[in-house]
């Protein structure tokens, strides 16, 4: 297998830090999306759509898509479990990392994406208006999250899983992209959860 | 179990096709997101997050998400099998389903939410810019669909999948909201793949 990777981005690092939580040490190749690398023809005929990160499988195949990979990942080393042991936990898990992708992920990539002149390389036209409105959700979903998290001690509810890594990559990304930092704004509950992933291992894989 | 659902909404319609594609038949409760029912606080306290499909089960709980949705759903129900058999067959139909997701269900839903008058109540501000770009990434993603569907029969390969499920809502959003419709676009693949899916007695729930 080998892991198609990216410094500094987001969704290589949700890999990374799945993996390393598992153990698992697969053998990456940096794709320099900066420069345009993931365009190239050589990966487009990995990855068509041009996005990290991408497994590639023994047998030629690639599979793409952060939470896909993660996926085969959970099935390949099946402990500790990052993503539910029965289809009823495995359900709650997925609701709790898809409103964590979907309202604290996205805004944040979208809010950099579009206001951030060192990302206008990847997103064309920035829409300035646009990255207000998503910095706006940023911390609607962070306080909807402080919430959360002063009641149970994990994003999903009791233990460490798959939510926890994206709400944290986010998280981490936002801190350096969009300045967006959960304690200066209020947000003791989510700081303290930060900072306890944080001290994870894990937490230092594709950084 | 009950199911809030909205009217002619994208998401809630990908959870009825996919009961019915199971035979389920689950009790719904319509929620009018028209008029801002999602943000009742009797809805709300339901779904914090105030979206719409939620899943309401015996014991109270209640599952939100879509696609969370559908995870429990297979565990019910698992014939016919809509999302893999075994993790590596879950992780590839899991790739399909969200390259349509992200690439082809989200900007047709950004783009109407930014455009149409009708759905001002939704998204607040709406940004044309925004949403003219995101209309054009609706125009790339099926472009790439064509190609993929012009090499197999189905979204995610040989047979029909929850990736057909989330194309075809979108798709079906799409012609509605943004005019959009894959054969007058030159898109002959999509169109008829389009065409197949809509003869299957699921193509009617929810819409």
């Amino acid at each position: 297998m080998k892991l198609y990777m990216s410094a500094r981005a987001p969704n290589p690092r949700r890999v990374a830090m799945f993996a390393a939580e598992k153990g698992l040490q697969i053998p990456e190749q940096m794709i320099d999306i900066m420069s345009g690398e993931q365009r190239s023809d050589s990966y487009r005929a990995k990855n068509p759509l041009a996005r990290v990160p991408a497994l590639e499988l023994d047998d030629g195949r690639v599979l793409c898509e952060t939470r896909a990979i993660c996926t085969y990942l959970e099935g390949l080393q099946p402990e500790p479990n990052l993503m539910g042991t029965d289809f009823e936990e495995r359900a709650f898990i997925e609701m709790a990392d898809r409103r964590m992708e979907l309202h604290l992920f996205a805004p944040v990539a979208n809010a950099a994406r579009h206001t951030h002149p060192a990302l206008a390389v990847l997103e064309s036209p920035q829409i300035a208006e646009f990255g207000a409105v998503q910095s706006a959700r940023v911390r609607e979903a962070v306080a909807w999250l402080d919430e959360v998290l002063a009641r149970q001690p994990y994003v999903a509810g009791g233990r460490f899983t798959i939510a926890d890594i994206t709400a944290f990559c986010a998280l981490e990304f936002a801190k350096g992209l969009i300045r967006f930092r959960p304690g200066q704004e209020g947000f003791a509950h989510v700081q303290a959860w930060r900072d306890r992933i944080a001290e994870r291992p894990s937490a230092k894989a594709g950084n």
